[in-house]
């Protein structure tokens, strides 16, 4: 935030892998990263880069906050329910899992091998960053405002993320259809079919999101299941399908190969 | 099953370490094991064994079953709402996550090391066999059938189940105080003071149930984290615990030291 | 071995992903593998397919029996040594580590999660396959019969093989020199410079073998270490090499990008 | 050693489980710790604790310097084939696995989750502090001069040591029974029977140094297979071990159970 004005004036246009540009709620952003915002004015005119959601603001965008990786999964996991009003949006839950590289990289005593491993643990119960992201992705998309109760877990494994929502349906529909006609031509979301589970090593290294539907008995309550890698499609391989956007190149393009170091 | 009436009419008296006796219910005990059940006169007597919710009845029973690991987390967790009517229990979530131990010691490929390491998936999402156990539990507590939405994961880690619950409160309460009121005698279920979150690892080899509660936002949805051994108060543990309850000795005896081979 | 014969009187050119062409020796071969060999009489003929070694007669071989991992490792670790005749060639000591995949995906108890996490060993203290190849391979690279001393161990990780190779120098020599000499044509090796130590991740998905060496203390003795995928260089990888090298193909063809599923 | 003769002057008698008393080389020590000794004065006087190695002395000891973790490994494993003279004692190899706990707990980038895990390397081929340690040990039992090649490599597990080391006999000898009777009377030495390899998980949170001998194919070239929990043998419960034997408290006493947290 402190460089961007500068390099828009210059006509450099921007995604932001930070998070200073993914809330438009100064007060919530101020909240959640400790800090002033030194450019609150550009908040409004930043996209959020959501392909999925946001597709043809973030080709005319000049700034474009990329999305966290919970936020991320979780917001491509409830999209369709909400964008089609068929659940309540006031009592959302996501329970999310994450591999350990998402706390970053820094030298940090919880995120050593020998306390992380063999153990599983819910963390930031108080509140976590993402969930003003969700929510503000959310109530865009659904036209309303939204509840959410996000609980994240600490998993003993490197990469990926597991989101597990649940939503109940406030009228009946086919939720497998709903899904599939919405990511039809989403070339990074893979709405799997009936009666299958994705695991997070099926995305390992790719910009891809895995979503899987169920409802339990057939009851009202919908269970979906969302994976993605947190370091591709949870961020820098979103950050270059944000750009290929931007720029008119296939959404594609670099991202087909999967983003491992060997 | 198809020793115990031989064993029973000797005056031996039992604790069922196989999933014979959890079930009330014959259909659903068919349905989910698969086998038409030898002696189903004897389910009616005998007593689910999960001793916060039936000591007295287990002290005088000729046949215990002994509860599952993932339906004894979820009970737990559930136990003190259910009973004192707050939550809303025809929607009840319980997003589990077990360590591989709990599937198991058979040379199954799905369990191998270079299958389950480095990897996080949901299962048993059309159905899983605790559920009905969960349900008759729970069902016994409240009074009143109760619906429930249950997702079990597996976890690369070796030992240990995290259950995170979500229930709606259906009247205003102090849910912290609840639960340490309903468990304040019992030896193996620790109620965390508010703030905190149970990691597996803090009861790894232990006969202990440890819960946190939390309610984000101060919402009306409440979130409690139930962690438990799945090899010990989850299985052999309570098994136990069980025994000591049936002839009288201390209840903690033999279950104070870590169950843990070197 | 069944379909061999067969095979090569259509005019097929064979390379064996099994171990039945791997040794000259028949009664090493059925002492290790427990059964009889059906076509003894094409071992001569058969060209153990290290490219390092044999890449001429790889060219123009009919039927190739693709190496083992630890094969691979400890061979091209010790083959610079070895052909210029400057160690020991009768004491050499071989301490292989292993990853879980390795051992193959057969459903075996100790191989699953929960017995091979959180967990070191050594294995095959009686006498491993691989000796017999590596015996071999060394034997024809230095001209005469060596002694080796190799321990493999089992390490809680999926993917990799880290030998760590020590031997006794029979005449001063700069041995990092001689090493990126020996290997500076080959695509798939790779000596580092002095002073660093390999680590299996940094080969993971990839055709190669990391190569470091250092002399502790400046004295007689060698220490190589060598790390290689198993399941590529030391496996599938080492068969496309062989594969390019018998159809003249380019000899990194499909070998460039990470041979790893998402 | 700041604290030490101010201590000593008090009549407190120390086991320092730091590590400025273990050498008595004060070079040595200055070299590998990169600071001055502060009482170098007392380096002659303070006791090395091992309890095999100088139990006795260890008794009347007013300083002890409590080992290290791969040195207690080592020196344990080499020191039957030392102390009878059966092996070329100038040309010892210690190829040692060491769990991350090894690494301490502070907090590092290198032994964070996402970078140990599901990864295996070597380190400190340019030296490691426990060499002094172990060649100072060695001397003393041997009565001469060693030479030792040394390679600590670093495993994603959490706790434990495994040893592979490699010696050369100089007459035939029955190492197994050498080894049984030499660790006859040692309450925390475990020589297997014959055929057998140790896993680091049985030794986990117990005082206790498991060893297996190897002798393959009965040439001259010995493996001693050696493993210990680096916390507890390797650390704390070796000093709980040199405390009982400095107070002619009984030497297992506190011992016995395991020293793992839940």
């Amino acid at each position: 935030m402190e460089q961007t004005p500068g390099l828009l004036q210059k006509g450099v246009r921007i995604i932001d892998l930070a998070a200073d540009f993914r809330l438009k709620d100064v007060a919530a952003w101020q909240k959640w990263y400790g800090m002033s915002h030194s450019c609150p004015q550009l908040l409004e005119e930043a996209v959020y880069g959501l392909p999925e959601l946001n597709r043809e603001r973030i080709r005319r965008a000049r700034v474009v906050g990329n999305p966290g990786c919970y936020a991320t999964a979780v917001q491509l996991g409830f999209l369709p329910l909400i964008e089609a009003g068929l659940a309540d949006a006031g009592h959302l839950i996501a329970d999310a899992k994450s591999g350990v590289s998402g706390a970053g990289r820094k030298a940090e005593v919880h995120i050593l091998f020998s306390e992380a491993a063999d153990n599983f643990k819910a963390y930031g119960m108080s509140g976590h960053r993402h969930s003003s992201e969700i929510l503000e992705g959310l109530a865009q998309a659904g036209g309303k405002a939204i509840g959410l109760t996000f609980v994240p877990h600490l998993t003993p494994m490197i990469r990926g993320i597991h989101a597990t929502l649940y939503a109940r349906l406030t009228q009946d529909a086919d939720v497998q259809q709903v899904y599939e006609k919405r990511f039809r031509d989403e070339p990074f979301v893979d709405v799997m079919p009936p009666g299958n589970t994705p695991d997070t090593r099926s995305v390992r290294g790719a910009n891809q999101c895995r979503i899987a539907l169920h409802r339990p008995g057939n009851g009202d309550t919908v269970v979906v299941l969302a994976v993605i890698d947190n370091l591709v499609k949870g961020a820098a391989g979103q950050a270059v399908q944000n750009m290929n956007i931007m720029f008119d190149l296939p959404e594609t393009q670099g991202l087909e190969a999967l983003a491992l170091l060997p």
